[in-house]
């Protein structure tokens, strides 16, 4: 096997094959507090091996390593492999997630009172950074997939409108792919942005491992967008947190992106998280293509299976199915259903896990699983067998009737060009709330942000009158077990609005 | 070895031994795509072991863990374990560092506009927090202690003038230890911001470790503040950014606090470093006081014979050299300088270096070595083996004339309360900034934030007017090889100022 070039990695365990005598923090000293205390037992045990082997090149800034918020070293070079490796112009290691680099983005590209215009159905990050940021936001209403009924982006044409009407606005803001793995090609929106001289910027956190191979969707940095944040750890190889901010072209202020992420992620970055990073870039580099080969082909395997079986549970990206020109649909992300509509997404998700195959998330309708790069024959035969024996032992118990309610998402009245709405801190903080039923809520503000989660996609803002389809679509989500983060009433029977 | 008590890490270990298909994020999945890429080797060899193994439970939010922003399972036990264990009411964990905490704390205290009376000294994520929460800041001056010339916190005196002054204040941050280990007794200040009725927070980044040992100094959750962020990973045996924040009473609004957490922390949090915040608490929990008992021993006897030997390199906190009954100080950090005055503190650093022994940072005078518990004899012989080479080789060839200039660090003038700084996002972004050389920028606005690092305390922030000795501070800082993050002129030949 050829060496691998990966210079964050190399760094700390140079310093580490230095037989270095720790007087600086970590306390946990490369991991000797752990092995001293806890007794290690080997890897494939239960214990405590896991945490004091990492804790090896858990270090600090020390003139062997680098400093993230000021690299010139060790992580300079890795950022520049990492650029030269997504087709950017600069790339940035993150250590706090998509999270980090989509406030980042909205820090870089708003001063309070700038207005930007944003997808509706972003990740809520990007609403946080727009808080942080004291920005205003006009929102693009998604379109939907007729076959499907998820959203995706918001159409060309509405973003033209756009464009024209709030010559001020400072960028374009996309959150692309959805967590299902669907993704419109981003090109002519970038050039529709371009041509109005504003930056286009993509949180393409489900997307890292786009354009890695012929079979893959395109990545938004291939499509020309000025700024795309990946989350490296959720289908490339990095751990947890592990993210990169590509950058390219001139409409991006590389010192400010720098500055700004510098507010919002730990002045003691983690080093495992960077060299797993590195890692996952540089096997990338060796590997090419071939690194996708064998997942794609037993994903395409899978789904040949599933249809000569007929069975309930399909995939909405089968292979006759669905083929839309407008969308593309990543190959390694499997969003099953049931075809008769009895058993939920949720349920589906839960029996799935009886066997356990660990789906990633689900809805009312689907579970989405993530098929990654190692994945094996074995366990695609123990998908197969879950599938089989909910096929046959609990779909085949239920009524026949189909009893799972699908959310009818309507196309979005008028324009879906929304007025701006002001994301500064306290908007609200300081107006009167009262809890009130959410069967009587509509008409009201509403005093909270209803966030299901996942997809993490927010049915309200705080500060946004409460809708009837809203309020179906809450009670629904609820209905079939979806959690919505930090909400007044977890049950989501009640909801706080602004008492005006 | 008795068992502990470690919710999150059990939780993990569960799911791992029950064998599971990964359908889900992270990419790497349980590390098998590590595994199968790069060649595993043992631990102890250099290879890619240390990731591949912690990867084993870098897991993400499933029905088997927990997720952090609404925690309801092994997270939400882990937190209440810790606040036992530390004292509070409740301790949120943090993956995001201190930093995410202090910011955290800034945007719960403070809606825009509103002001808080601040240390100066203040870590700079307290100041990001500011400009995050849109705020101003009333700066109150340290105090210097007389021997070491190093700043500690502002006078009981003038936090009481400050706050007449400003009966609107939100409440009162302090940043406490400093980097040198020094400790005021805060009760006194606690007592008085709560006859104000006002929060009393504490960024104690830097003592974590405080109260678990009668030698150790007392944590500000004992003498009563209301919220105290402390670094985990530190002091403790925590994974690099995983931290606590600690609340006590009722001046916080705990659902404020977790709902700005989620503002600033990754929605796809790592479950290594909560699962290492976790086997912290526990092992402390199991062991107590014990855990200090080696390396509080060592640290003493490393001090005796320091001060036996009479070398030219000692400790301010040495046993002869200071006993201040104003401050504490912490006996497990050593801040050795040489008290011929010949070596710098950052010379003194690269000597250790040199010999294997890496302190935590240094200064114009001082280098500050961290101990921690896993500290063994042979590690101090290391140490006693690496000072006598310096003390005997390098400093004999010196000069007898001190060549280490120490920056004249003179008390504030007048009461040391500043006027308030509105710490607003584009306070300044707008205005047109010049280049101008340091020398002459007396009286300017300074157009960026001067900060060398470490220690990240600010000398001058954007917006303030220069004086000529801050000029001189940093002149001396910048020629002993200090970093100045983010600034316009790394070498700090120059500065940004505001074109008036």
């Amino acid at each position: 096997m050829n060496e691998i070039q990966a210079p964050i990695y190399e760094a700390l365990m140079k310093h580490q094959s230095g037989d270095p005598v720790s007087f600086h923090v970590p306390g946990h000293r490369y991991g000797d507090a752990i092995r001293q205390w806890i007794a290690s037992k080997q890897p494939g045990q239960s214990g405590y091996y896991p945490l004091s082997s990492v804790m090896e090149i858990d270090v600090t800034e020390l003139s062997s390593t680098d400093d993230l918020h000021h690299p010139e070293a060790c992580i300079a070079e890795a950022e520049r492999l990492a650029a030269h490796c997504f087709g950017a112009d600069h790339t940035y290691l993150l250590v706090g997630g998509s999270t980090s680099g989509n406030v980042a983005m909205m820090l870089t590209l708003c001063q309070p009172g700038d207005l930007i215009i944003v997808q509706r159905n972003v990740h809520k990050s990007i609403i946080n950074g727009l808080k942080l940021a004291g920005a205003s936001a006009v929102f693009l209403a998604p379109q939907y997939d007729a076959h499907s009924g998820l959203a995706t982006v918001p159409s060309l044409q509405q973003l033209e409108q756009a464009l024209q009407r709030y010559p001020k606005a400072k960028g374009v803001m996309f959150s692309t792919p959805n967590y299902y793995g669907m993704n419109t090609p981003l090109q002519p929106y970038v050039e529709l942005t371009h041509h109005y001289d504003k930056p286009f910027i993509v949180d393409e956190a489900h997307g890292a491992h786009y354009s890695m191979h012929p079979a893959l969707p395109t990545s938004a940095i291939y499509a020309g967008a000025d700024a795309v944040v990946q989350s490296t750890h959720k289908t490339l190889l990095a751990m947890t947190m592990g993210a990169m901010l590509h950058v390219q072209g001139s409409r991006i202020d590389l010192a400010d992106v720098r500055e700004q992420l510098s507010m919002v992620q730990s002045s003691s970055p983690s080093f495992p998280i960077m060299a797993s990073l590195d890692i996952s870039r540089a096997i990338i580099d060796r590997e090419k293509e071939r690194l996708f080969h064998k997942a794609l082909l037993l994903a395409e395997q899978f789904r040949s299976w599933l249809e000569e079986r007929q069975l309930i549970i399909q995939d909405i990206n089968g292979r006759t199915l669905l083929r839309n020109n407008e969308l593309q649909y990543d190959p390694l992300r499997m969003v099953l259903f049931d075809i008769s509509g009895q058993l939920s997404g949720v349920h589906l998700h839960k029996e799935l896990e009886r066997d356990g195959c660990w789906p990633e998330m689900s809805d009312v309708r689907y579970v989405v699983l993530v098929v990654n790069v190692s994945v094996t024959e074995e366990d695609m035969k123990r998908l197969k067998q879950s599938l089989l024996r909910i096929h046959q032992t609990v779909a085949a118990s239920y009524e026949s009737k189909p009893s799972v309610v699908i959310p009818a998402l309507e196309p979005s009245q008028g324009d879906g060009i929304g007025a701006p709405v002001a994301f500064h801190r306290g908007a609200y903080e300081q107006a009167k709330t009262i809890q009130v039923p959410l069967r009587e809520a509509a008409g009201r503000l509403s005093a909270e942000n209803v966030i299901p989660y996942p997809p993490g996609i927010p049915l309200l803002y705080r500060g946004e009158p409460i809708t009837e389809e809203a309020i179906q679509q809450i009670s629904r989500l609820a209905s079939v077990g979806a959690k919505f983060q930090g909400a007044s009433d977890a049950k989501m029977q009640s909801i706080a609005v602004i008492h005006e």
